[in-house]
């Protein structure tokens, strides 16, 4: 029998029995660190810059010698020097005097400001002429102001982007250490499936879920593992799920249609011990056969048979679960907010995940329900998202705001 | 001299010169083909589904045999036979007939609707009852309901996402043309770079730009070069470039801070001859001294030295180059509206790039700068995205709701 469990019940499951799983770590140039997932903390062994540097071009100076300087009455200071581009000043600033610096230049000893050449003048008489007063500090990055040595740069658990890269490059940091990808197994069960390289015959359908779920495994930074297409016996599925145990993080069971079928992945899962199927049916529409198991510290999905079930329970349940397993923190910024359409009525008792294509309005996004008979699935490829409505909800109306959720 | 010009005539510049780039084609497999651009329209050559196929588990029949049922007055039906998933139904349906189908089995000749198990009783006496009418068309999706033979199912210019792989799985293709991923040349200028695997010594500073543009480049789906870091000298630099042309579909040279380096830049471009530069000069902060230019059909961009400057011009107008060489249309739902949640003055007469860092409030995103001295890299690391203040604006005012592009 189905236990029937709410989607935040689920996501509490999830949380609760695969909150401590722990990966293995590996060092990857951070050339092919983008996407990766943090180990440890990242911490800057130097400052950056590790010199006081200056933002503009125009002159070094002592900023006390520059207050009350106008253009009706300049601060006249004595040219000291030059100061090379990524060479080290070999003078030091007096009071009174003024050096040459580019932008990204190494303030001299003592001078503590930069003004910008607009604000200056040169005769060549060996003298520079400013017009503008300066405080302590502007046009300079100090030696640390971007990052102190020591501090914590970039923290465990963080999928890097590429101006993480760029942070990471200027630290000098040419190896990190990173999280395994999560390795994860499917495997599709059901007679009437075969795979793309097999030619139809009968009332046979193609293995949709499979190439689905691979690439989809593939976007989130994953390494997916393909076991083929297999029949809806116990012995088989059995076999496979054995496999994915010992070589997988995760094994996904898209399962065939049939009841019977998911009452075999059921058994199966509780075959390998404690503490074996943990969700069996989720008040979800699309997406309530499915079942969540755990052998170990290892996580097996059995997903239903349709691909627009297999999407959506991937999109949020699946991805919520290698969220959990990686240890990232949740993203909170994949949404739109859009105004609906039309009406959509929904008196499920079960939270609904609906399609939608989103239209741009001077307004804001307008998102109209892309309608899908069950196993369509040449009409997910037309939405940009999916709006959640809540089980106790009647539905949506016209004009009413709500979240989209984009693929 | 520097003739800058906006945001806008910029991104038309870019329409109109790269538009009618064309790049090579070939052929992937399908489970390597997520985030790859369609070369060509790609048809059906089938019916998806290839035939009448039952959405529920319950029994076939002809729908008129069904009308006036109820619970008080079933409809009674002979059993005429049992589909079985995966196999052709060897009988034809007759009136008042009906045959046990599962879910996903193919509908018997003749029969037009499959009534849900739960809508029937079965004592076993050779009849089904039932108990609520069907229209023609329930329980069913017929043959081509999906994707009809001859149609094209996904455009040509398009990403491919995951559930756009899952539709091509169905329709059987393993190989498809896509186009070839763009080649992207990077080269960092500048007497004080120096790359992360030397020493750093006197006033040198790190190549920053390089790994982010690298990183940048792989998240897009383009394929980067690396030619290092070079001298800002006219020869070094127009051998680079010309290692590029050959080489790459676009060269991006990030620049020496120096204004000379600048116009070395556009000194090498011209001199491979017409066009050359179109751009010297972009009235936006940062960015102002970004260099676009054209040799054959292809593009080669001088970003300026400061990683915070190279980052907005990437994201903005090279992302933009590439969407236009792809000839990928522009996807219109990369940002979400925050309201401020402070002022921020402006009055640059030039378009402005602000990062901001969103905080989730129930009532919707809140944005808060991330105030960014010019050449710090550690904050762009902190943001969510940017602001983009139009260059006529005095501002932004806290509470006023604005578009924040995402990173």
């Amino acid at each position: 029998m189905l236990d029937v469990k709410s989607v935040d019940e689920v996501m509490k499951i999830i949380d609760s029995s695969f909150g401590d799983f722990s990966i293995g770590t590996e060092f990857v140039n951070i050339r092919e660190a983008v996407g990766r997932i943090t180990a440890e903390d990242i911490i800057a062994d130097e400052d950056i810059p590790g010199f006081d540097r200056s933002t503009v071009d125009g002159y070094a100076v002592i900023a006390a010698d520059t207050f009350g300087a106008s253009d009706s009455l300049p601060a006249q200071l004595e040219l000291a020097g030059e100061v090379l581009m990524g060479e080290k000043p070999l003078f030091r600033l007096e009071r009174g005097q003024a050096a040459i610096i580019p932008t990204g230049g190494e303030l001299p000893p003592n001078s503590n400001a930069v003004v910008m050449l607009e604000y200056t003048d040169n005769y060549d008489d060996g003298f520079i002429y400013i017009n503008k007063a300066v405080a302590p500090g502007n046009g300079v990055i100090f030696r640390g102001d971007d990052v102190r040595s020591g501090s914590v740069v970039i923290k465990a658990n963080r999928r890097l982007r590429p101006q993480d890269i760029g942070l990471l490059a200027a630290m000098g940091k040419q190896h990190i250490c990173v999280k395994k990808k999560l390795k994860v197994g499917i495997v599709s069960t059901g007679d009437e499936i075969v795979d793309i390289t097999e030619k139809l015959s009968g009332a046979k359908v193609r293995d949709v879920n499979s190439y689905f779920l691979y690439s989809a495994l593939l976007s989130y930074g994953a390494e997916p593992v393909f076991y083929g297409v297999i029949r809806d016996s116990y012995e088989e599925i059995r076999q496979a799920v054995e496999r994915m145990l010992n070589e997988c993080d995760i094994g996904l069971i898209s399962g065939g249609s049939s009841v019977g079928a998911r009452d075999e992945t059921c058994k199966v899962i509780d075959s390998f011990g404690e503490p074996g199927v943990l969700v069996h049916g989720i008040a979800a529409k699309p997406g309530k056969p499915t079942i969540i198991g755990k052998v170990g510290n290892k996580a097996l999905i059995g997903l239903p048979g349709h691909p627009g079930a297999v999407f959506f329970i991937f999109n949020i349940f699946v991805l919520h679960l290698m969220e959990v397993m990686n240890g990232t923190e949740k993203s909170e910024v994949r949404y739109v907010k859009a105004k609906m359409a039309v009406n959509y009525p929904s008196n499920e008792g079960r939270e609904e995940f609906l399609p939608v294509k989103l239209e741009k309005r001077s307004e804001g996004f307008l998102a109209w329900p892309v309608f899908s008979k069950s196993g369509l699935i040449s009409l997910l490829s037309l939405a940009d998202g999916y709006v959640r409505i809540c089980r106790n909800s009647e539905g949506l109306t016209a004009g009413q705001e709500t979240e989209v959720i984009l693929f």
